[in-house]
C-alpha cells in the first residue's frame, strides 16, 4: 500500500468519537503506510485520542473544526451556517490535496451537498451517486444510486452504469456485468424511464450490459453492478436491512421460547454466527459517493467500531486505485459514443 | 362461513394441476360450506381429480376451458387470442355471479388485464392495485401497489391508501395506520410525487395517516398499510424474497460446512423450523387485486400446495367479507372530501 492520507470526520455518526477513534486506531495498526487527519472539536477529540493512547501517534494528526453537523440538520444549515464543521473541514482536506480520501458517518444529505460543492463533479457527470457493495449468494455486487437522486432520467442511469462499472473494475472485477433494476426480466416490463435507459445501456460500447434484473436476482448474484434510481435503490437497501433485522429478531424469539430451544440455540451458535458473519451489515459498511473529484465514503450513521473500520478500508482502496480518475477516463473514452 | 363458491384457475402457475388440485382438496375438507368451480382443460383436469379422489365430490364442479395462458404469454395474447383460457373463464364465473371470488397462480399481467376487462373497476377507481400481507416483527401489514401500476400519480397513491385501508379493516384492523413509503421520515425527503401524495393523505378525513415509512420500518411493524407506486413496491417485494432466499441458502451452506455443524444443525432444527414457519413465504401467499368489481386473488406462480391453499383462504375471507363492497363504500363516503 502506497503512502496515503485519509481525512476522517471524527465527530460524525450516531456515536461519534467512541466509534471513530478506536476504528482509526485499528486501521493505523493494520496499514503501516497510512496517515490519518482526524478532524473534530479539539477538546473532546484530544480526550478521546488520549483515552486510546493515540495522542502522540506519529501517523495521526488532528485538524481542528469547531462545529458538528447533526444527523438531523437540514442541508442548508450544513452548507451555509456550519462552515467550520468536522464534515466540511474533512472534505476540504481532499480538495486541498492534503488527503486522498475522506470518510464520514454523518448526515448523508449534508455530506453529498458539501462534497459536491467543495470537490465538484467530474467532467460530464451531472449527478453524483451513492454506491455500495451488497452481499449475494456468490459474493457481492455494487448497487447505485442508493438515494442521492430521486427522479433520475435515463441519461443519469447511463452515467450511474458507467461509474459503477468503473468502480467494480477498480475493485477487481475485470468485466463487470451491468444490469438494470426492473419489475420483470422481459423487455416489455417497466416504465418509460427504464425502457429508455435499457436502450442506452444496450447501445453503449463500454458496458457489459446483461439486461434487466429483479429485486430477488440481486442476491442470486446475477450481476456485478445493479443500476437504479435513488428512490428505488434506497427503498431496496432499507428493505434488505429490515428483512435482515427481522430475521435476527425472530431467531432470538425462537431461541427464547423454551429451555430446550435455549439449549439447542447454544448448540447452533456456530451456524448462527457463521450466518451472521457472512451477512453482517457491518462488513458491507462504507458507501462511495461516486462522480466527484475525490474519494468520499459514507459510513452508516449507526455503524459500530468494526463497521467504521470497514468504511475506512473502502476509502483506502478507492484512494489507492484512484477511482475518480478511473471513472473520469471511462467517461472520457465513452463520450463520443454517448448520445 | 356462509355458503360461498370459489372459481379456481386449475391450470395456472408453474406447476398447474399437481398444485391446484390437492390444495383445493384441502380447502374443501377445511370448509364445509364452500363450493369450488374448477376451471381447466377437461381431460387432464379429470385425470388429476380422479387421482385425488375428487371426481365425484359433491361440492366440486368442473368448468371446461380449452386454453391455458402461459406464464410468459404477452398480455395481448391472453386478452385477444386465448379467450377460452382457464384464467379468463374463471374470471367470467365471478362476473356472471356463479362464484364470489377467483384464484389464479397464472401470469400476473394477464390476470390483471383480463380481470379489469371482464369485471371492470369500482366507481371512482382509475387503477386497480395489487396488495398483499407482509410479515413484520409484530404480525403483518398490507402493502400496495406491488406492480400493477408504474408511474403512479399522487391521486392514485391516495386511492391505494383508501383501498388498502378498507381491506385491512375488512380483515380485522379496526383503525389501520396508513404510511407512505419514502426514503426518509422527514417531511423534506422524497420526490415531488411523494410530497404531493403526503399532503393528500394527510388531508383525508377517512385515513389514519401516520406519515412516511422507510423500507426497514415496514418490518418493524410501524404501519398496517404501506402505500407506494407499483414499481417501487415490486422491487421491495422481490428484494424481500431475495434476502429471505439468501438467508436459507447461507444457513444450508453453514450447516453443511462440517460434521459438527451438521450435528448442531440437527439440534437447532426446532429453531430453524420455527424461523421458517414464522417467515415462510407460502404462509403469506395470495395477493389481492383490489379496486375491481369482484374478488380476484393471485397466487405466486411458484407456490406449492400449501401456498396455494393460503391463497384460496385469502379469497374466501375477502369473499365472505365482501371486500369490493367495503372498498366501494369507503370511496363513496370519502368522495366529497377528495380533491
Amino acid at each position: 500500500m502506497a503512502d496515503l492520507t485519509l481525512a476522517v470526520d471524527a465527530m460524525g455518526g450516531d456515536a461519534g468519537l467512541p466509534v471513530t477513534v478506536p476504528a482509526v486506531k485499528a486501521l493505523l495498526a493494520e496499514h503501516a503506510g497510512v496517515r490519518i487527519l482526524m478532524v473534530g472539536q479539539p477538546e473532546p477529540l484530544a480526550e478521546a485520542l488520549a483515552q486510546h493512547q493515540l495522542s502522540d501517534h506519529p501517523r495521526l494528526q488532528v485538524v481542528p473544526a469547531n462545529d458538528v453537523v447533526l444527523m438531523d440538520d437540514p442541508v442548508a444549515v450544513a452548507m451555509r451556517v456550519k462552515k467550520d464543521s468536522s464534515l466540511r473541514v474533512a472534505v476540504n482536506q481532499v480538495k486541498e490535496g492534503r488527503a486522498q480520501a475522506m470518510v464520514s458517518a454523518g448526515n448523508t444529505g449534508a455530506l453529498m451537498a458539501v462534497s459536491r460543492f467543495v470537490l465538484k463533479t467530474l467532467p460530464g457527470i451531472e449527478r453524483p451517486a451513492i454506491c455500495t457493495a451488497i452481499p449475494t449468494q456468490t459474493g457481492h455486487c455494487h448497487m447505485l444510486d442508493l438515494g442521492a437522486n430521486v427522479d433520475s432520467e435515463a441519461e443519469h442511469l447511463l452515467q450511474f452504469a458507467l461509474m459503477g462499472s468503473a468502480l467494480a473494475r477498480a475493485l477487481g472485477q475485470p468485466q463487470p456485468r451491468v444490469a438494470l433494476l426492473n419489475i420483470g426480466e422481459e423487455d416489455i416490463k417497466g416504465n418509460e424511464l427504464i425502457k429508455d435507459a435499457a436502450r442506452q445501456l444496450q447501445a453503449h460500447p463500454q458496458l457489459h450490459y446483461t439486461g434487466f434484473i429483479e429485486g430477488n436476482g440481486i442476491f442470486a448474484g446475477e450481476a456485478d453492478v445493479v443500476v437504479c434510481d435513488g428512490f428505488v435503490g434506497n427503498v431496496a437497501l432499507k428493505t434488505m436491512e429490515g428483512v435482515a433485522g427481522m430475521f435476527s429478531h425472530v431467531i432470538r424469539e425462537q431461541i427464547n421460547q423454551s429451555w430446550w430451544r435455549k439449549l439447542s440455540g447454544l448448540a447452533s451458535l456456530p451456524i448462527l454466527n457463521g450466518l451472521k458473519q457472512r451477512l453482517d451489515p457491518e462488513r458491507y459498511n462504507g458507501a462511495s459517493l461516486v462522480g466527484l473529484n475525490g474519494v468520499v465514503v459514507k459510513s452508516h450513521g449507526g455503524a459500530g467500531e468494526k463497521g467504521f473500520l470497514f468504511a475506512l478500508r473502502v476509502a483506502l482502496q478507492e484512494a489507492e486505485r484512484n477511482v475518480p480518475a478511473l471513472i473520469q477516463s471511462a467517461l472520457a473514452a465513452s463520450s463520443p459514443e454517448t448520445p
